[in-house]
């Protein structure tokens, strides 16, 4: 009976594990196309980011209901707690990244059609794009494999993005940024957006370490 | 027995339960600080909400090793289980309060000697952080005493942040608008911090709602 109980709760446990790496895949895309969007005034992109943002969300409060209801019927102590409990904390991040991707796709909606990446920002942020879209695959990978290494690697990725963030704002407080206060606004919003979505990264990427070696590790 | 760990859990509740209470206190106190760093340039204000929202996160943290340990030793389920699967949702947005408030005071010190805050938008800040002290202070109440019509008054009392936060775009677009592109930085990411810690009080208090009824109420 413990035995049956125990292989219940193992595919359980993979069913969680699925759920994240899809809502990890979905995030994925949404901050892939969410930054089309912004770059290229893309509305019809932002339309689907925005859409996608809301089936996420969804998502991760079936995932939490799930989780909920496994800690009701199994009581797991020790590990297995503290894998259910990570997997509460990385879908909540997960739901957050979701949010903030759509948050970049409505800024491009809002400003249709003119675009609201002015000419000297938009090799900063085709590159910010880039890495938040590459911190999201290699994040799914590692929902799917928990491969230690593969977290140590990703915690030392977002630097890059905070060094994009800075320069957004070296650039948007050099004399020789002469653009309106719209794009002021709008860059300063996108910039921290990108910057957000790559902390969560970093932070899941802690927790996904500890889901192996039994200890939290938060930074 | 049981009677003797029902005696012992509904203990830990009421300790789970202060340090809600105590985390909701002190982010208060750190908004009130960093308003005030931010609205008067008060580099030493600045400075102690900074070390406060440290202290901040480290409690929340403690706070969630607590909840962990009380779900590993009394394995609780349905209402209990649920109760402290919020306090752990509670205790991250307190925690992301606190992260906030210290960014508004970060801005303050990043600036001093000088304002963060052009004349323009002194009443707009000050009505903003006075509101967000207040929803602190209705929250911190809130989970001491979890009286739901409290909790639902609180869900529609950010609206007025809300309309702080798109006054300062109103403001920020407009013509009028003359301040350098430093200015239009600081107080778009100010504006946006005060709306974030307003949106986690509406949150928080969705989900202690949840901790009378016994059901979820994610809005």
């Amino acid at each position: 009976m413990a035995e049956r109980m125990r292989e219940v709760f193992q595919r359980e446990l993979i069913e969680v594990q699925d759920r994240l790496v899809e809502l990890s895949e979905r995030v994925t895309t949404i901050m892939q196309k969410a930054s089309s969007a912004f770059l290229n005034s893309d509305v019809q992109q932002a339309e689907e980011a925005i859409a996608l943002g809301e089936i996420n969300e969804e998502k991760a409060l079936a995932l939490d209901e799930l989780v909920i209801r496994i800690l009701a019927r199994q009581s797991p102590v020790a590990r297995d707690l503290r894998i259910l409990v990570s997997a509460l904390r990385i879908s909540a991040s997960l739901e957050r990244m979701g949010a903030l991707a759509s948050h970049i796709a409505s800024i491009a909606r809002y400003r249709f059609p003119q675009s609201a990446v002015p000419s000297s920002l938009v090799a900063t942020f085709t590159e910010m794009g880039k890495l938040d879209v590459a911190l999201g695959q290699k994040l799914t990978e590692l929902l799917r494999n928990t491969d230690l290494d593969q977290a140590r690697a990703i915690q030392a990725e977002d630097e890059r993005v905070d060094e994009l963030h800075r320069n957004v704002f070296d650039i948007v407080l050099a004399d020789s940024w002469k653009e309106n206060a719209m794009f002021t606004v709008d860059v300063t919003l996108a910039s921290r957006y990108h910057e957000r979505f790559a902390d969560h990264v970093v932070d899941i990427s802690s927790k996904v370490s500890y889901l192996t070696t039994g200890e939290w590790s938060e930074d």
